[in-house]
């Protein structure tokens, strides 16, 4: 099985209340290939500019990941995003956006990719968005976006969403992009547009995984200590779609493989907030992985009644 | 078993977008109690004036609920409470409050009720808590309390919760009283203080709970109407409490009884917010319970890595 992932190669400069970066490898399509790359061979495509050197390809090949699709812009600059985060880590402003390369991507695929068995669609326009998803014909696609986007193009979107299989959005921009309140009926909504699984990011409270027969939930690892939550809802899409890819073609209409995913992108995303850009997941050994997705079964486990021991 | 609650018998005037109650019973023992009633005996501790009447005393006594503690204070009125709802039901306003006879309120405990097993502390002032903490010797004390005793008596309220063995709060008001931002820290930094028990109430994102040891989460019930969310917490303490109530002297330290005990508050409280006031819980039946605790157990279900059927 194999995976490509549409999206931004971004330098980061970071600030939260525990630390900062100046410049440090990111972008959506980053996170999620290196999450990603754990379960199965994932393919990048984003442009990069002459200053994205052998120091950042090694960090995405030394996770296997196949960086072929990676369009070198001469003479251009790589995206550069620098942002801080409130002491309530859940409120990030940005200082400075310079799209740069980015700014004119146009994305095209290699044959390989057009013939990935899966595709992620990282939050860029929907338009782009959907001009990528028109060039291949993966057994499953995927999308991320965003407020701005709702805002600003959102029939655009809602007809993005309507060519994939599995949207990964905010709780409060599912409710915002359907106008509908309640999370439920918003998620049902939603899926009316096409696709089959809606899964609700809800930060430090976890996220919930709607299918049409089937409700899941899970919550966030309980950490100490957060340090930089940049990336981690691409994080999560990556260990999410990079395990399900790796469950062969039909596995996103198991349930219990879903319900795997989704834990192991929460379980990816938990590691990447923990320390600053790529840092944690780019050293993670999938030991440890698969120890962390144990410790979540154990602590959401639930007896039936009659096991009462008394 | 026994169990023993302290706390607002009350009337709330209530409006929400989806309907609205010109006086209809409320108050936090009343949500309490009904909801511990499925499980074990129950009693009530708290004043009412001479507009409570036969109707109200009905709807504790169908559920066999014990009201001989329950103080008539002759020429007064009962608490009083009336309040709205945005669209977003997390956001509650306050029109009016008549504290009336709870005003003046010393509770005394009834022999039966100094030597019930449990105890339960519904959110009052901090010293009137520790007073009837002080009258009783239960086998375990909870209690529940707010931001404005955060914000106005938090020594007071810090001194109440080192004689008891479990908290119910928001996780807002848990990081509000430690001053701690990170709730696992927040949680921790409490059970210093006595408690062996944390439970975070996260509203429409569930619950957390904390023990020395252990940690468990469960989401909220996926529910696609939520028509009055005033007194979930007292329902979901008095589920909880109820069930552990039930489950013998030893209850409090076994892990899987705890859990089943959230999912039971859990169970309670979303049946509690479908319909106004009491309106739901008290007509409810303990197969319909059983139902939806099975469904919370299937929705949060996660099999192991090693079960993988593919």
């Amino acid at each position: 099985m194999s995976l490509v992932v549409v999206g931004s190669i971004a330098f980061d400069a970071v600030q939260t209340p525990f630390g900062q970066r100046d410049r440090m490898l990111g972008g959506s399509a980053v996170h999620f290939s290196l999450a990603a790359s754990f379960f199965t061979d994932v393919r990048v495509v984003g442009p990069v500019g002459d200053d994205f050197g052998d120091a950042e390809y090694a960090v995405l090949h030394d996770r296997g990941v196949n960086t072929d699709d990676i369009e070198h812009v001469e003479g251009g600059q790589t995206f550069f995003w620098r942002g801080h985060y409130e002491y309530d880590l859940n409120v990030a402003h940005t200082d400075d956006t310079q799209l740069n390369v980015f700014g004119d991507f146009q994305p095209k695929l290699s044959p390989e990719s057009q013939s990935a068995d899966m595709l992620f669609l990282a939050n860029i326009q929907p338009d782009l968005q959907r001009e990528v998803r028109e060039q291949a014909s993966p057994k499953l696609a995927g999308l991320d976006s965003m407020n701005l986007w709702i805002e600003t193009a959102r029939d655009s979107l809602l007809k993005t969403i309507s060519g994939v299989d599995l949207v990964f959005l905010n709780d409060a921009e599912i409710r915002m992009l359907t106008r509908e309140a309640n999370l439920v009926r918003a998620a049902r909504a939603l899926m009316e547009h096409g696709p089959s699984t809606i899964v609700a990011k809800q930060g430090e409270y976890g996220a919930a995984l709607f299918t049409r027969d089937s409700f899941f939930a899970l919550p966030a690892y309980p950490l100490e200590a957060v340090n930089d939550p940049t990336g981690a809802g691409d994080t999560f899409a990556g260990g999410f779609l990079g395990y399900l890819d790796s469950c062969g073609p039909d596995a996103a209409s198991d349930d219990p493989t879903l319900r795997r995913a989704m834990t192991y992108g929460a379980t990816l995303a938990s590691f990447n907030v923990e320390e600053f850009g790529t840092e944690r997941v780019s050293g993670l050994t999938r030991e440890e992985i698969d120890q962390r997705f144990e410790e979540f079964r154990l602590m959401t486990t639930l007896d039936s009644v009659s096991t009462t021991a008394d």
